[in-house]
């Protein structure tokens, strides 16, 4: 937990990843030699702020994207948003521009928003907001857990994975746009037909608290029936609690790998939250636990 | 006609085109020996539920969507839908579940819609249409006829085409997603500069029953105005009647062609319909006879 | 100056740049030899309406779309817009079809518009706005600175250019699609790591006429912060004056580098403009310098 909780503390507004995925690379290159497997790490300048990971002979790939909504200061104090975070009175945000550390509050709301420091902030400074993690026996509720925690699941994977991709990306919460190269990237190195999407979904009437990983069947998007089909005939067997999502609104890294010119079949796969995009994110331990479970027993099984 | 029929009584809401795309493929397989080229055919997990034919050597491509707009059950008695289909009060729908077959009708509207089946259906069940056909002098009228009428004419197309590819392609209705592979597999295989969507449009103040197929010069994409103009002007040599259409809405598989990494000419061509995206969807027969002899004519002459 | 007019009296309604294509290939076919390095011309129907020059060892690639907003005629006297033009009633349309030269007036709004030419106009056929000139002391005014500015801006740097890329691209105002096949070409042909996006932005609360070119943190859509911050410190030294634009909504040829297959940071770059999409646009003269200046020292530096 030490680590995740170090991951909770990084700051990675849409656009601005480079601190963690440096932190990434650097605890891949301290962890990886006691891994079953060593991958081959791709990253650096070429990849952008991406960070790929290469176990055995790959046939799936896990993507986790390292980005967070957040906020940006457009003129006078001015604030719009990066990706699609709650605009809520009252909410504390901290950043960093040229002049030093950034701490203030929102004013406003979704129609016009406006931060209170007391001096001007140069323009396009990243806000994001103010950590406080709050941990006890069923939940861990925190700012980013969205997507912290599909990082986190990534990287526990590591610990056992034999062959596939683990996959980090960009700009997720922005529109997306590190995943065509990803794509291209993969199927030239090492092809896959399969992937699964590491994130975190949403408590709905039809998804609870406590009832296991999250399988969804759609969000907006519709994976291809016979995969999703052929998986949960597989999660069924794994003994990991689940529950199957059908959801008409709402997106992922999967809504690139269904337009991308390959054919790569794919699902989400992830634990839910309450309090989507606020500092308030919310998931059960125990879906946590199912969601890292379900991804061992998938990447063996598929 | 009687292929037709069987055509129309498939369900192939977007995301479960299998069973349709493996009918199809039955047909050619029989078929194709008694065409006047005999095409490659490209077909299997490789493609997913896609199907390619190439015969001789292409300079242009058809693309024909294998899949309907549709509803999928989510929590309770819920449905959201695929694709864009009208939600209209006591429609009658089916589909088949883990515990047998649907039979159901829709109560609600736009905002919030609901099946009465008595039982519990399966999260992420595709339910559609059920199927009415009715075929008077004038007019054919059916649920699918979008895009039933656009696979028809491909594959009628097929019993005389020396040169083209003819494509079958998934996912239209709901987003897309197929034809970026396509387009690259086709520009690997054997490129071609030109496509014809052979799809199903709208009857508007400006297009009517009984006036021939359509030649579209936009919906809500925009071809290159020197390839419609070459296309027109073959079009007026062809002796088929035809109308001209001009949308500020609406999309097909040229959207994809348009956005897709390829320099590719691309065009709509295809009979108007009343009721779109309904159980009653209506064509005139003249204008599916002139959709049918004008890809002849295209592809002989463009 | 007169070049400049003459780029602005040419009409190129999205979809149909081939004119304007072809003036500008006529124009490098002339002067190239008097520029510091002669460039390699790609043009012709292989590259539809684009065009794309290659000097020396390119790093960075320039684009400048080569096609403007407009409307299209409906069915009887009903109008359709390219792209997003203002709708102001009034406004004087001029365009040609099948029977000749058309002069008309746009009556209506944006809800439902229609043109008072007294035949009926062809179907499909492209109107623009009526060119009117205005240039004093400070301004220049007139329909299409956006992007003849852009063309002209990036022209004027081909003449001291040493390596780099000036692309030619189409369909920008009406949702893009030609670059991803540009994209393509030069990644194949000669690869390059940064774009700069030579277009006219948008006069606003934090953006004046007057006080330099633009340089866009971001507007829909969000480049790298670690380029964007490369570009500004260069910027600095290069005693240009410009301004820093953060805006929410707008895009540009930026979006489909973002979107891309293929990791290049991307910077918008271009003077703004009041009365944006209208035939008064008006865009300061010392704006229209700087951008000119800062595109030779970005391309000398970055």
């Amino acid at each position: 937990m030490k680590f995740l909780f170090e991951l909770l503390s990084k700051h990675s507004v849409s656009g601005d990843e480079s601190e963690i995925a440096r932190f990434i690379f650097d605890y891949v290159s301290k962890r990886a030699s006691s891994w079953k497997v060593r991958p081959i790490v791709y990253f650096g300048e070429e990849f952008h702020d991406c960070l790929l990971l290469k176990f055995g002979e790959p046939k799936t790939a896990v993507f986790a994207h390292l980005d967070t909504v957040g906020f940006m200061t457009r003129y006078q104090n001015q604030l719009i948003t990066v990706g699609g975070p709650e605009v809520v009175e009252g909410t504390k945000l901290v950043g960093k521009d040229s002049k030093g550390d950034i701490s203030c509050t929102i004013l406003g709301d979704d129609e016009a928003c406006f931060h209170d420091f007391p001096r001007g902030i140069d323009r396009g400074t990243r806000l994001s907001f103010e950590q406080n993690i709050r941990l006890d026996e069923e939940y861990i509720q925190a700012a980013y857990l969205d997507n912290r925690l599909g990082i986190y699941n990534a990287l526990l994977l590591c610990e056992t994975l034999e062959n596939g991709w683990v996959v980090f990306s960009t700009y997720e919460e922005h529109g997306g746009g590190s995943m065509p190269f990803l794509l291209n990237f993969i199927q030239n190195e090492a092809p896959i037909k399969q992937a699964l999407i590491s994130d975190i979904t949403w408590v709905t009437e039809g998804v609870e608290h406590h009832k296991g990983v999250v399988i969804s069947i759609r969000d907006k998007f519709i994976p291809r029936k016979s995969f999703i089909d052929k998986l949960i005939k597989i999660a069924e067997r794994s003994t990991v609690a689940f529950q199957l999502e059908v959801e008409a609104y709402g997106g992922s890294d999967g809504r690139e790998v269904q337009f991308s010119p390959h054919l790569i079949d794919w699902c989400f796969v992830g634990a839910a939250e309450e309090n989507v995009h606020t500092p308030d994110e919310k998931v059960s331990l125990f879906d946590l636990e199912c969601m890292i479970r379900m991804y061992r027993f998938l990447m063996e099984n598929l």
